[in-house]
This record gives C-alpha cells, structure tokens and sequence, in this order.
C-alpha cells in the first residue's frame, strides 16, 4: 500500500537543510510509521546548483525558488536560509500560496513575525518554528500545547549556545580573558568568525520576542527590549562570582508582572550556583520557566548545530503531516498577540555586583560610601583588594534598588578622580 | 460568534478531576482562543452524587458511567479515577463508542497498554496520556512528536515525586532514617497512607512500560522489567554516596543495545554529583535522554499533585480539539510497537557499592578479597570503619563487573562467619 505523500521544498542547502535531509534519510522508516504519509523532498532551491551537484547529484536541486513556489504538489516549505532577505519575501510567497512553512530563521521572526502571522492567517496556511529557539529542545510546542493549560508567570532562558560555551570555559579555566576563550571557540567551529550577533546579546533578543510572542501571547519587537551581552565580562568577575556563590550567565529574562505589564530583557546575570540554570554548561541551552498550574518546569538540550536543529525542524513536519486541511486546521498559528507596555530598565529593581578600579588612598571609600547612600543603595557584600602600590580594586554587591537610582550612582562615582574607573556592573539573581 | 464545543466526561473527581474543572475554569478564554472551540464538561460521574453535589452543587454530576458511554454529544471522556478496575472497562467501552480517552492512569496503561491501543485503533478512535507519567512535564509528546526524528539511544528517568522527596531529605539532613523521613512526608501529604507502590519501585515500573513504548516503540510487560524499591537505603549509604562523589537517586533506566535487545530496569542508583539529574530535588521528576539527533536533553519539573497533573490532561485536550476525524487523524495512536527481548539483569555489567558488617579481627579483609577475587571482581575504593569494639563497617566501590559475578560474591560474602550482614548493594552510575 503506497503511503499519502508530504512533498516538501527546502529554501537552502545549508548545515541546517543538511541535517534535515540526512535525517529524513536516515529516518524515513520511523516517520512513516509514525505519520502514515511518506515525506519527500521535493525540491532544494540554492543559488549555486552546479556547486551542490557535484556533491550531491541524486537531490533535486533547482536554481528559481518559482520551481517551488509553483509546484501545486509541494505542501510545505522548509525555510533554512537565514537572514531576512530573501527568506522573508520567499516565506510570504509560500504562505499566500498556502503551503505550510517551517522555518528556523529566528531574525525573520524576531523582526517580522507579526505581518508573518498575518499573512499565514488570511491564507489559511500556517507556519511553523521550533528550530529558531532552543534549536533541538521541544520549547515552543511546550508553550503552545505542553504548558499551555497555565498562565506562564515567568522564564528565564539561556537562549545563545556560543556565549554560554565561552562564559563555561572561563568559569572552567579562571582567568582566561573572553578574548581568549573566543579565539578557541572559534577554531572549535563553536563560534562564527563574525560572532557580533551572538556576542551583543541580539541573537538572544530575537529569541526572547519569539519566547515571549508564544508565552505570553504578546507582540514586541527587539526595539522594545534591552538586550546586552557579554563583551564587558571579565575573568575577574567571573572568579567574584563563583566566591559569592554565582555563575554568570546570558540570560533572556520574561516576567508578567499584571494584565498588561511585562518585564523583558537579556543581560549577563549571577545566578545563584543551586538553581538549575547554573549548571547548563558548554554550548547548551535551556528554558526554566513557572507556570501557574505546572509550577516550576526546565528543558535543557543543544540548542544549535545542524542535527540538533534539523531534529526541531523535522518535528514540526510530524506535526504537519497530522494537520488537516482548511479555516481551523492550524495548530501552531496564533493571530491573537497583543501590544503591551514592556517595563522600561530604569524602573526594575534588582541587585548589583560591581567591581571599581580605585586610587588606594586615606578617604576613597568613605567618599564611594557616600555616593552610595546619596542614591539610597545599601551594600550587601564589599571585597578591597590591592591591586598595586597606588591602586586596588574595589568589588561590591548591592542589596535590592531601583536600577534608576544605581545608574545615578555610576554616573557620580566616574566623576570621583579616586575611582579610575567602572570596569564592570551586573546584575544579580532572578527577582 | 459561538464556538464549536468539545464536549467531555470525566470519570472521577478526585483530585486531578477537581484539578482539571478549576484550570478549565480559570484558563477557559485562554484555551478559546489557543483551539478556537469551547472545552465544556458535559458530565462528572462519582459513585456517591449526594456527597459531591454538596460541595459543587452547580456540577453535572451522575451516578452511572452509562450516562457518558451513551451521550453521543461526548466526544472525549478523561479518566482520572486510577487504579486497575473498573478503569479499564470504562475506557475500553469509551474506545469502542468512539469517543477519545485522556487518562492518567500509569497501573492501567503499564498493565494493559497493547490492548487499550487495539480497541482505539478498531474503532478510530486515539487515546492520549501525559499525565500517566512525569505529571506536568511534556515528556510523552517529546517523545511523540518533539524528538521523533532521533533514534532514542538511552533515557533516564526520576518518575516518582515521593522517593525522591525521602532521598533528598535524607541526603540533606544526614543521619535521618528513611523511616522517619517517611512519616514526615506522609503528614506533610507528599507519601500516601500506603506507600508501597511508591516505596517499592513498582510505580516507577509502571512508568518504565509507558516510556519504552513511547521512546523505544516497544512493547514490555511489568514482569518484564527487573525493579527494586528504597526499601533497603540507609543513611549510612547516602552519607557514603557523597562522600564518593554520588547521589543517590531511584531511577527508571531504558538503553537500546541493538534493534532487538533493551536494557530496562528500575533501581536506586549513584548518579555523579555533576550530572544533571544530581540536582533534581525534593518532588521533582526529570527524564534524561540522547537521541541520535538531538543529543542530549533533560526535561524537569512536577511529577505529580492535582495542578501539574491535571495541566498535563488538559494539553491533551487541547491536542483532541486540533484532531480530525476519521482514520488516519489520530496523532497519538501507535500500534507498531514490538515485543522484544529485555536483557536479564544478571547478564548486565556495572559498578558496585556494598556496605558489609564485618567481624573487627585479624585476616577478615583477606578473605573477604579472596571471594571479591574469586569472582573476577576488582574493587575501586574501600573503607573500613571501626563500629564498637569487636565490629566495624566495610565499604566497597568496584569497578565495573557482570551481576552475576556480584550475585555469587554476595552468597559466598554472607556465608562467611566474619561477615555479620550484606547491609547495602547499590549499582553505581549511568553507563
């Protein structure tokens, strides 16, 4: 008996389209079993077709995504090409066509998913994107099936496998510079040669918009969000951190704080060495998420490489293959986000580490103390250490305060001729 | 506009069936919106009406299955009464009219599993059962769907919230007996009056069932399965673990050694204090895999009580609403599961931890390194403690070893007349 047929098109022959092919290989029995259609490659659409031929002259390349876009018996799309342009046009092509798509582009979506969705929705197709997030980890489908009988109160992701291996290796081998650790990864395949994107902490950014979009039911573009990243780590802090009981991690950070009212944000931040976040080394990723009914949850797994991400992608096909046709059919799309006020940085509240290159000299911290208590910012922790005959450093942890108030006082203590400088602030723990 | 309905039946109103009423009540616009149809309970049926009905006098509470098996309107019935009987003839007779089943149930689906998925398959119906293990955690559609691309190469799994809760504690507060430990769970309600399903490991053998035929596509019996309890675990052998490096942990375990050959076993275990299932704590439960794709995954959260459970019922509902109709729409369903073959525990290889009451006199240690000896056994780590004047405490870490070398060990160790009891064998690490 000949199996219902899936027939897909693949926009790019990358390391992801790489892995899904290998793995519809490899897999191709098990599928079937599972699905009862047999899924097939239809088409991969890449620029250069005489380069792939020569290594693969058995797959269907073609050299015009049209070959795709107008092959009535291709269902659905798999989108790997990343990056916004032409993956963005090729995807609103597919679905005004109502083929299902399935992308792992999270800068598409970080950017544009809402007129996606929209798009998905007056077409009566739908798209799909558990690979742009957590990369092989089930996150999204346990938002939107999974955890989806809760209210999701808050999560905390480290969403961005590269800055976690680096920040994973210093913590490992203290006082090994970011520098250092960044060159090796790079020689490990473990970060891009321009690793800017995932460094800057806007990789994550995007991510969070698509976690928050699925979690929350809300639409927020990465201007709405204050991302930062890890360029200002230094091993000194991360040696600071371990002697108060933290690892310092990249983390995306979603809270609701009422109906309408919503913490979003990415930073590094001390997490306190118990949680299980802490222990999400190398290049893994992880979601810790709180939900209403569900209580505290984690998932962990890879969250980039091509069969890590490839086995995301290949999920959502499963998903396709069950889905029926026509208005209500859609599993995956939601159309119902909401714009909300996202609560501006300056007025959260949290703790803070800092670490100060000060003149070593009669007076410099009664002079520190004071800009502290002017701002109203009590000390928890505070470590002086020589650093040589004129100069120590200074390190401290602050109780709760208004992020406002600290920002005051940075200002203030650079304008002290003894603090030679602010060499770093980050944030402590997930309150 | 009103919605289409999907209308269900509960049998029981315990306290998952009383979880699922509040999150269906609490969450109602926000499962509207998620499937775009209206989940309503059309009937609840109790043995004694009279006494719910003072409670929750607005419920529609009835005193015969017959008034769901034979409502045509009910398309889905969830079974959240437990136990063996009269479970199964319920959700058979629910399969046969038709209707999808929600069950919870891990004794009913560990025991009659084959069957229940025959009747739904006959009559195109689906049977769904995240909550049957894991609680609140997405594990069963992770397997299902999420990694369903991945060959999984092994799991292993913290399935029962109140052994662990009794390890943790006993490994927090060291000295603490598991009796004592037990009692205080129970009149904190987190161990039942009778613990013994929990306390022996049969729960956890149960679940092992369940995830070998989601994981493996395998069909295996609880007799199938060699398991052991924590009956025997002392605080003596918690303080040693960590001492060594170890936690202990009761773990459900399920490795493919070949297309035909699985491991499948339930036992207390060290698990290396650097692993992730180390740090699952208190009642959580967590499953650890490696797919051949994804790598390796860990998803963690409640394993048990009314919310968790009943948000894992509800994701099921929501997986009901996206459903077709007819042949070839049930997502669930698998039917291909093979019988198989489970290694015997006695032709498996592992570590061993053995605590041992000696005699404190001249040429014990001998002896007892002939018999280890003898055996082909090589030992680790050893120490000896003395206990009061004439006894001491012989602890032994081996290297890695067939059971049955270890099974004789033991007989010769006991018929030694300096060995005055065999007090602790604990297989030691995941590998």
């Amino acid at each position: 008996m000949s199996l219902p047929m899936l027939r897909i098109g693949l926009f790019g022959f990358g390391t992801v389209g790489q892995g899904v092919w290998k793995i519809l290989q490899s897999q191709s029995q098990s599928l079937q079993n599972r699905t009862s259609r047999e899924i097939q490659i239809e088409a991969i659409y890449v620029r250069d077709v005489g380069r792939y031929k020569i290594q693969y002259p058995e797959l269907p390349f073609v050299n015009s995504p049209d070959a795709i876009l107008n092959n009535p018996d291709i269902g659905v799309v798999v989108e790997v090409m990343g990056g916004e342009n032409p993956a963005k046009e090729l995807v609103i092509q597919s679905l005004r066509k109502g083929k299902r798509v399935v992308t792992a582009n999270k800068e598409l979506l970080g950017k544009h998913k809402s007129e996606l969705f929209h798009e998905a929705s007056l077409h009566h197709s739908d798209i799909y994107f558990e690979a742009a997030v957590g990369g092989g980890i089930p996150i999204i489908r346990s938002f939107k099936v999974g955890f989806s009988a809760n209210s999701i109160q808050s999560f905390f992701g480290i969403l961005n496998g590269t800055t976690n291996y680096i920040l994973t290796k210093m913590s490992e081998t203290e006082g090994q510079s970011l520098a250092s650790v960044l060159s090796e990864a790079q020689s490990l395949g473990f970060a891009e040669a321009d690793p800017t994107m995932d460094i800057s902490g806007a990789d994550v950014a995007y991510k969070l918009t698509i976690l928050a979009a699925v979690a929350f039911k809300i639409d927020v573009g990465i201007s709405d969000i204050h991302f930062e990243g890890i360029e200002s780590i230094d091993s000194d802090d991360i040696a600071y951190a371990r002697q108060f009981g933290y690892e310092i991690k990249l983390l995306a950070m979603g809270k609701q704080l009422d109906a309408n009212s919503f913490v979003l944000k990415v930073h590094p931040t001390m997490v306190p060495i118990h949680h299980p976040l802490a222990s999400v080394r190398d290049e893994f990723n992880a979601v810790f998420l709180t939900g209403d009914s569900v209580g505290e949850a984690m998932l962990y797994g890879k969250g980039a490489g091509s069969l890590p991400t490839a086995s995301a992608v290949i999920s959502d096909l499963i998903d396709i293959a069950f889905e029926g046709q026509g208005p209500g059919s859609a599993r995956n799309l939601e159309t119902n986000y909401r714009k909300v006020a996202v609560e501006k940085i300056e007025d959260q509240e949290t703790r803070f580490y800092l670490r100060l290159n000060i003149q070593d000299i009669f007076g410099v911290l009664e002079k520190i103390a004071a800009v502290f208590g002017t701002n109203h910012i009590s000390l928890a922790n505070l470590i002086q250490k020589e650093r040589d005959e004129s100069t120590a450093q200074l390190v401290i942890v602050t109780h709760k305060v208004p992020e406002k108030n600290m920002q005051n006082a940075i200002v203030q203590l650079k304008q002290l001729v003894e603090v030679l400088s602010v060499q770093s602030v980050i944030r402590v723990g997930l309150d």
